[in-house]
């Protein structure tokens, strides 16, 4: 039952197939050794599952709960986050002048995934405090990231992020909450915000909330939106924490899953609250934390994926059933349609957790301070590109491998206590919240893509052809390799068509959104394949299975891509032709 | 949030597509109007907004549970169903020498589907009455028929299938459950089964248990299983209900969703037991209920399907977001994105609920004692033919559009008020229960297609062909016909291949049965939508809808063709390329 963290996997992932050492190399990384990589992995895999696992199950019996008007979380989550907090978890990879380790973000990955993996409802506060942080490092003034960025780091103190408004989901721009500014320079915010996760908890004395408001007269739609740091407690003149600032979780919504996350309607009453970066500019300022948001929530999914895969791998082994009835039944992953699907789930899993340690260590590169220029800009297209996709991407698969787990236990899955269908609720939300999945596609084709440029595209297709020229011929990666370069082969006819409907026909664009970012993600998750078997060497079982996981892809799921061209390129017609009523739907 | 039965779609699909009035002229149901149908429709509508919709959101927060060692099913269950009773809803399709109504299955059909979209741990307890019913019709002796027969298909008595033991799942010829004979003919059964739906219950006086168990010196393996009726109470000398009979509800399972659906933990301790038909031919008599339960468990996917599609398209339509900062904002139904979504879920349902129809229409001609043998067998090998078919497909099917809708919904759809998540939660148990689909697709290419036979295919494509013949040449329906054509000739290309496995290689064929399934799935989607859009005739919204509707499953969904016949035939080498243990998994 306990969680085992992949930790054989990121160690070959971050060692041999995307050039950790190399990062570690750089300036900014050249205070810790390479070799701190196994040690934190280890570490990371213990906290995991003695510390946050045993509280994952109960947490999801229990819930978290409002009581006298503030929120308690499930038991066992104050002891574990104290534990997580003591053992300097939280700073990783935060800037070592606000107190954190400095380490690269794509060991902070994979420390995520293994704590989201153990528990989804507990990552999320560690994750707030995180991009938080950031946030504020980088947008806020020296004063108020003095104070506050070193907490925040150290995990001390809590954080939310409130975007959402009854009204204004996806579409951010239309949030009411007004924030007017006071005589010292502050403002005075008031408003509702919906689903603000760990919006109100008894874990730390202090949350700081990042609030999206408009100020008064401020321009209609999203440039008029300026981004307020709003504290639960007022900080004394002598740095302590002082009065209740004013805002209170009126509910928690029940949902399907994450259930021990709390996610609170919030209430703010003439708050006091500081502007972070410049005015009706806020949209911007809180991308810094949202592309951390995204990153996460995909490691989310690959988190919860690649528990799923190891519980169904360790059932489908132990549960006999079937076979000759005269003798002794075989484990059920010997019959053949079960072994489909565990090489189903590691296939859809594990070039994800690739793909987002790559993701991550391109921001890595891209922010480190001393690689030339170019170096760090491609860095910076390429995980700009990746990302949406990445989100996406890992949602749907830690979806449909949770899902994948609960039918490779059959009946058993469907009852609570084997723990596999926690897993699909509590992932399930992975598609919809940070942006929707369709709304990352938008983002994919419209923006990340564009009118003329495709300059992050090239970012990536670049890579992925020196890839193909680099291992070709190899006979170990033939089938990878070929499929690999049929799907680009594709995306790229299908980019050119995205690139021209964009400028002609948004509309058109538009209605190819989700099958082009699948495409794009089929192709990245296919690449990762081809590098990963091409670093599985020698005759090891590890290295077999990655081999042989390669060559399954390549034959089941690559073909997907002529599919999914078709979809992307069929235009908005049919869409358009049901009138915009509900009589003829 | 009421929910709304698509009488309009079923009343089309009866009357213009699928020759509900040929039907009602057999012999057969000749006492019947083809008019009642309409009148049938709108009351089982009227019912299942009016009676059973309101108790389905209360049953998922109740629950069922036990008390004093008995169940009590969840609040305004016991109303409801005494309701359906009273109002004749139990014997609609039963033979009218057992008090039923003799109505066509087809209609029955129609009526599970809202009786299911309106509350689907509703629906399991008279699916249960209905399918022991007919089984104890068929092979039950007269004296017993007589008895129990009259009030299951009155739905005054409720049943059971006691299948599942511990470590008797798919693989039912493990059970150990042991009936030994009693001096008076009768059998003494003792054992434990799980997996019990309404194994206990307060909504009957009387439950029927039909457990499959073996009797002393039984061969080993399915062939030593007998089937026995082991009723809750003892029938008296003067046809009342007597003593209890030692059975005991353990335990409930606490389950994903279907929460007001008691699962129950089942121990019968030297029960008196009667055995129905030959010994150890159980499992054989067994198979007239479950074909009932598959049929009805793909209804229970339409029905989650059509409600969620329902659902969705209403908050569609209604929820403004997005668009013009500066103006009202439009409803999401018109980006396309969200079209594409509905649209796909209109293009995933529709289909199937003409399929399950056009399958319970068949069981209908199959069953009838006037048409000629052969148009009988014709029937009966088609219905065979689409029965696991339609079981994994409606399954599958209604789970991911239940998804859909909560992809809709957003953050409200993940948020237990909507509704919208118990879909996916109730849903979610259709993929595994009554045969998991991997079964159903074994079933199919090993059982039903077999080694050289391949009968019931030949039933399927011959019809397939027949339409597509009638209907060459029309401009409108172009699309979808050529659609049709070319995933006939991959799946007839498909079936080849595995009638070849199956003699040779039968390890290849299981590798491929699941796209194997999916494939025929598709093509009998296809030709629903075929025969759909060739009789939606006229320029009404309804028959627009329709037309654009398939045109979009097309376009959108029948390439999906080329990508399952690839998989279907890939075989088993990958698959087994891994080891048995788990080592390099």
């Amino acid at each position: 039952m306990t969680y085992r963290a992949p930790v054989e996997d990121l160690q070959f992932l971050i060692g041999d197939v995307l050039g950790g050492r190399e990062l570690f190399a750089l300036e900014a990384f050249r205070h810790a050794d390479f070799e701190v990589v196994e040690s934190v992995l280890a570490a990371g895999a213990r906290l995991a599952a003695e510390v946050i696992e045993p509280i994952n199950q109960p947490g999801d019996q229990a819930g978290a709960r409002i009581v006298n008007g503030a929120v308690v979380t499930a038991p066992g989550f104050r002891e574990a986050y104290a534990r997580y907090v003591r053992d300097g978890w939280s700073g990783l990879d935060m800037p070592r002048e606000y107190g954190g380790q400095g380490l690269p973000r794509m060991l902070q990955a994979a420390i995520a995934e293994m704590v989201n993996g153990a528990c989804l409802s507990f990552g999320m506060l560690p994750l707030m405090c995180r991009a938080s942080a950031w946030l504020l490092a980088e947008h806020a003034s020296a004063a108020i990231a003095t104070v506050y960025v070193p907490k925040l780091a150290a995990g001390e103190w809590g954080a939310t992020i409130c975007i959402s408004e009854p009204q204004a989901g996806s579409d951010v721009g239309r949030i009411q909450t007004l924030a007017k500014p006071a005589d010292d320079g502050s403002y005075r915010l008031s408003g509702s915000k919906i689903f603000i996760t760990y919006g109100d908890q008894d874990l730390t004395e202090q949350i700081c909330h990042l609030v999206l408001a408009r100020t008064p007269g401020a321009p209609a739609g999203t440039r008029g939106i300026s981004l307020f740091l709003v504290p639960k407690r007022l900080i004394t003149t002598d740095g302590g924490l002082g009065a209740h600032n004013g805002m209170r979780a009126l509910r928690l919504e029940h949902k399907m899953g994450l259930k021990a996350s709390p996610t609170c309607v919030m209430q703010y009453a003439d708050c006091v609250a500081y502007r972070i970066g410049e005015l009706h500019r806020g949209l911007s300022a809180m991308f810094t934390m949202v592309n951390t948001m995204r990153l996460e929530v995909a490691l989310q999914g690959v988190a919860i994926g690649g528990a799923a895969t190891h519980r169904a791998l360790q059932y489908a082994t132990e549960r006999p059933q079937g076979g000759d009835p005269e003798r002794a039944p075989v484990p059920i992953s010997e019959h053949p349609d079960v072994r489909r699907m565990l090489l189903l789930m590691r296939a859809r899993i594990e070039p994800l957790r690739a793909l987002l340690l790559e993701i991550a260590r391109n921001l890595d590169v891209a922010a480190a301070a001393a690689p030339e220029a170019a170096t760090r800009a491609a860095a910076a297209a390429l995980a700009e590109w990746l990302l949406p996709i990445g989100k996406a991407c890992g949602a749907d698969a830690g979806f449909e491998v949770a899902n994948l787990a609960v039918q490779i236990f059959g009946g058993q899955g469907y009852v609570s206590d084997a723990g596999v269908e926690q897993y699909v609720r509590d992932i399930r939300v992975a598609s919809i919240y940070e942006g929707t999945n369709g709304i990352q596609a938008l983002d994919l084709v419209t923006r990340r893509l564009g009118r003329d440029s495709s300059k992050r595209f090239d970012a990536f297709a670049s890579r992925i052809r020196a890839d193909l020229k680099r291992l070709a011929g190899q006979a170990e990666v033939g089938q990878i390799h070929a499929a690999v370069g049929d799907g680009l082969t594709r995306l790229e006819r299908c980019t050119q068509r995205m690139v021209e409907l964009n400028a002609g026909s948004p509309r058109d664009a538009a209605a190819g959104a989700t099958p082009y970012l699948r495409l794009a993600g089929l192709v990245a998750c296919g690449w990762m394949w081809l590098r990963m078997a091409a670093a599985a060497l020698g005759d090891s079982d590890f290295a077999r299975g990655k081999r042989i996981a390669a060559v399954f892809f390549a034959e089941q799921l690559m073909p997907e891509a002529a599919l999914l061209e078709t979809q992307a390129c069929l235009g908005a017609a049919t869409l358009d032709a049901l009138a915009p009523n509900a009589s003829q739907w």
